[in-house]
């Protein structure tokens, strides 16, 4: 791998920075406002569904995530739920759209080390502002010659991006937690990718089959700083 | 110009395809909504408010426009506002993400015209999906090599966009009608812009004082395929 790597992308949140928390925090406290209108075990599955329903039109990130806690809430109620629980519901996405960043352990010594061998990027999906507000708050980006946000991580995203930088495929790196979004798409253009397991689990959305998996080869670590031993 | 011009840059939102007449279409069907609980005459100046404030936290685009309007209807009408027209306020965003899109006149002559002779692309703000979705539904995407969603149109962010596509600013024009976003930044590094004005008023936040645009000089068309005069 290094003698033909050129450059190295990152995933942001989950592989830089603790993102999926959050979320989840957000919605164990969404579930206690719902809880006191509806006695339901299946809430945090009616609000998947309806995430899943509008990512169509609203794509990822926590804005969509706010307007599908709404509309959740106001279906699932019945339409009871009270304005001071939409304004709670909002206050939960703004939190999310806010929160101080955690950086993963051994992502700077990482990036330090990197710096100067290789050009780094990042490639993250969600919402504009917000994914380039994280890598702002996170102190991270001078590491980065460049911050892409991308509404889908697919291999047809990822061949845009590498043509758009001219490089080929089999030239880059990427580095990510989400199986489905940073290292499938990525190995099936012929790229190199790396997954790092940040130690707890993500968003349901991205998780992948053990079938899935079976046919292709990559390195997966529980620590960022192993990469190094790649390149 | 006609030998300095290496990029022609296009703006999207009322540039390419009308936009601004469905925003404020949903913003007289929600003024109506809250108009059955408040009896006042600066409804639209508190969204407005509330839609500035927010800015800074959810970005520019319909999703931001949604929340905003929820946020601001809890408040005016002291959270009496019924979940039934939360929902109706929820598709009311949702319809402008969704509008058929209508090319504005002489864009897709002044685009055959010019593709061929120069690279052309789109540079536009909002939200990242909504945005690549007109594109793909105006049909006028395989004019473009090129299409650019950002969070902010000023001049750091120009300079990035030209800079990775190794332009110098005098190499660019950009067309537009936001002289505030299209225009001026560009002017600022030494680039050329030329103004379109689609007919209609553009949104407040885009509004930019006569004595702001004094100093500068670009040409103002009433139609798009004037710019083929320039060229």
């Amino acid at each position: 791998m290094k003698e033909t790597v050129k450059l190295i992308a990152f995933d942001a949140d989950d592989t830089l920075w603790v993102n999926e928390p959050h979320y989840r925090g957000a919605e164990q406290a969404y579930l206690e406002i719902l809880g006191r209108y509806v006695d339901s075990d299946d809430l945090a599955a009616r609000l998947y569904q309806t995430e899943v329903k509008n990512l169509r039109i609203f794509g990822y990130g926590a804005k969509g995530y706010m307007l599908s806690m709404i509309e959740t809430a106001l279906e699932l109620t019945d339409y009871r739920v009270e304005g001071r629980d939409i304004e709670r519901i909002i206050q939960l996405g703004k939190e999310v759209l806010s929160y101080p960043i955690e950086i993963l352990p051994g992502v700077e010594e990482t990036l330090t080390a990197l710096q100067g061998c290789y050009p780094l990027m990042v490639i993250t999906k969600g919402d504009l502002l917000d994914q380039e507000s994280k890598v702002a708050r996170s102190g991270l980006a001078d590491y980065f010659g460049r911050i892409e946000v991308v509404s889908e991580k697919d291999s047809a995203t990822y061949q845009r991006l590498f043509t758009q930088m001219a490089h080929a495929p089999q030239e880059v790196l990427m580095v990510g937690n989400s199986l489905k979004s940073d290292i499938l798409p990525v190995l099936e253009l012929g790229g190199h990718a790396c997954h790092v397991d940040p130690g707890y689990d993500s968003w349901v959305h991205e998780q992948v089959s053990d079938e899935c998996l079976a046919e292709h080869r990559f390195h997966s670590f529980d620590h960022i700083a192993k990469l190094l031993t790649l390149v």
